[in-house]
């Protein structure tokens, strides 16, 4: 499956900040046809770094989709029977509007100067992209993580327009530990010199910060076991302690390796603004009542959570899994078992594409698909 | 309690990277009085932070010791009953040989001169302290984290020399997590350039490198329950989302504080060196087999550990229980219930000081004391 990202302009998007964006571009890609009643979409919501190229393999690039064990035919989200869609988010470097993108005030790109965003308008932008595409009612929404908050933002901003809401490892709220690893994060990038303030576009921008960031996430995405497992306490290349501060463990060697790729495809500036819009993430708007925010949901719901991901722990799946269930809503759960961490949704989909595959069927059968 | 630090140089260590320091000098305080026997000392081993000020309210400053919840008069290390022991460790910044001291072949700091040193190091050290007291065997070792793998360094190197052994929310060998914590820790400071390759004395040194290594330290001390009770999505001195990068949440005002504030009283090299010697750790040399390396032991222990602490799990206490136990060794163990994670040994001592007393008591009795 040959992939092209393709991309639409929209006159103006207002954002939950009071700011208005003029005009803003979503890059997007979809995978197999939608049927002449409509009624066979399923929206895929990438998480922190992904971006529009979820699946097959990109005519630019050459490189496979950051989901494509789960999406294409057969696979879980089922190419010849759905028609997919995948966006990159809103503030994201990978073709959407952000805050890389050029400023129409100033010629240059916005920098600091793009306001902050939310996950709710992430979710808005993607509104007026399924618009775009002529569907009036999805059959699901779907993502892990980040894309977990939007799945769920979707079914509470949107509920007449989704049949189906699957978040996968994800929460209703960040945690104050998830805000602090984020904050942590985002202070690496702004210790760095490099960073100018944001405004490093032309420079060399702010590699070593942007790396250390991302070699915490790294760490938070993998388990305790995914990482004994992986590398012990294996050195690197060589037999025994170098005693001095050059690498030793293939631990370290891997985070380096990670952080440094990591810069060359990805904006700090962004990593600042989508941090803060998950730190911001709280699908009640501060009341704390869950229940309350999920009343006008009309979507069945599939949630999933992994026994390793000490990130987005399963308790914070099951916590909106009771709400809904408080309110009588159509839900399931699946606690998975993996070793992986929070990676098990991209990395150890064995079960995860039997349960949503099963899920999704019985949608599609329900909505009058066949 | 007053308490007031001393210093005793020593001509030379032989390190095991073959390398020499010469002179040496520590920085230790003793609480209580060493008994007509000499069978009364206990010596206390810190963690990566801390200092030779365990208890009591210093002189100079006038703060108490870190551990003073411990330490005194009726607590867990009765003072009126046994002669308590601390110094700061190898590699450290407050009072002993680091890589802040005087290199006295070039009259400046030794930097990144100074060896790279390993827990076994520190204990080697801490041997001659106790060589100089005049103490022969000491009646326990005892101490948290990095001072949990000094106390197992202490059982397995010098097993005439030590009654009991108390490791602490410890381990017998860093794992691949605990190593890449650190590992990013170092990559902070290393990435500012203030760092200077260590040269930085003088100057005004890597404070934004290691504020941010700091920060990463103390949300792994923390639990993710303690975070929520201590901080949960409370914002800081406002009442909505400031929409910018500014504090808007108490946790990142906590950790920008609390990583500021360290930069003032902590070495930065002394971080390099410290997380190093750590992550060097492992009890069996590389060999994997505990129960060997274990073997020649000859005192009692105490193992303890805490639900929440994911720094350092419970497991890695129990391993060596396990292995303990498979050699006919005298262990207790017991895992006490906390939320506080790593942190619970320096702030919810309620249960751990129960415990350690009655493991003291015991102790002394069997070797004859009263």
């Amino acid at each position: 499956m040959i992939t092209e990202t393709q991309y639409v302009r929209f006159d103006s998007l207002s954002l939950d900040s009071g700011a208005t964006l003029e005009p803003v571009d979503v890059a997007y890609e979809t995978y197999g046809e939608l049927n002449a009643e409509r009624s066979n979409a399923i929206l895929i919501l990438h998480a922190f770094t992904g971006d529009a190229h979820a699946a097959g393999i990109s005519r630019k690039t050459g490189k496979p989709g950051w989901w494509d064990n789960m999406i294409g035919p057969g696979k879980a989200f089922d190419t010849e029977k759905y028609f997919v869609v995948c966006s990159n988010v809103l503030g994201g470097c990978m073709g959407t509007t952000g805050p890389s993108s050029t400023n129409p005030k100033t010629g240059k790109p916005y920098a600091m100067d793009f306001p902050v965003i939310t996950i709710a308008d992430m979710v808005r932008l993607q509104r007026m992209v399924v618009d775009h595409l002529g569907i009036e009612r999805l059959l699901a929404v779907a993502g892990g993580s980040m894309g977990a908050m939007q799945a769920l933002q979707w079914a509470v901003d949107y509920p007449e327009r989704v049949a189906a809401a699957i978040p996968i490892a994800g929460t209703w709220r960040h945690s104050a530990q998830q805000i602090a690893f984020n904050e942590v994060g985002r202070q690496a990038i702004m210790a760095d010199p490099d960073w100018r303030g944001g405004d490093y576009y032309g420079t060399q921008g702010p590699a070593r910060g942007l790396a250390v960031a991302r070699m915490i996430g790294h760490i938070t995405y993998m388990s305790d076991e995914s990482m004994r497992e992986k590398f012990g306490r294996r050195l690197r290349e060589k037999e025994k302690f170098g005693f001095d501060f050059d690498i030793d463990f293939e631990v370290e060697s891997y985070l380096r390796y990670r952080g440094t790729q990591f810069v060359g495809r990805f904006d700090a500036n962004s990593y600042l603004y989508i941090t803060k819009a998950m730190d911001y993430f709280d699908i009640t708007n501060g009341s704390g009542s869950l229940a309350a925010a999920l009343e006008k949901t009309q979507s069945r719901f599939l949630l999933i959570s992994f026994t390793s991901d000490w990130l987005y722990p399963s308790y914070q799946s099951q916590e909106i899994v009771n709400a809904l269930r408080g309110r009588n809503k159509d839900v399931a759960y699946c606690e998975l078992s993996s070793n992986y961490g929070h990676d098990a949704f991209l990395v150890d989909v064995g079960e995860q594409t039997e349960v949503v595959r099963g899920f999704l069927a019985s949608t599609y059968r329900m909505i009058g698909g066949k």
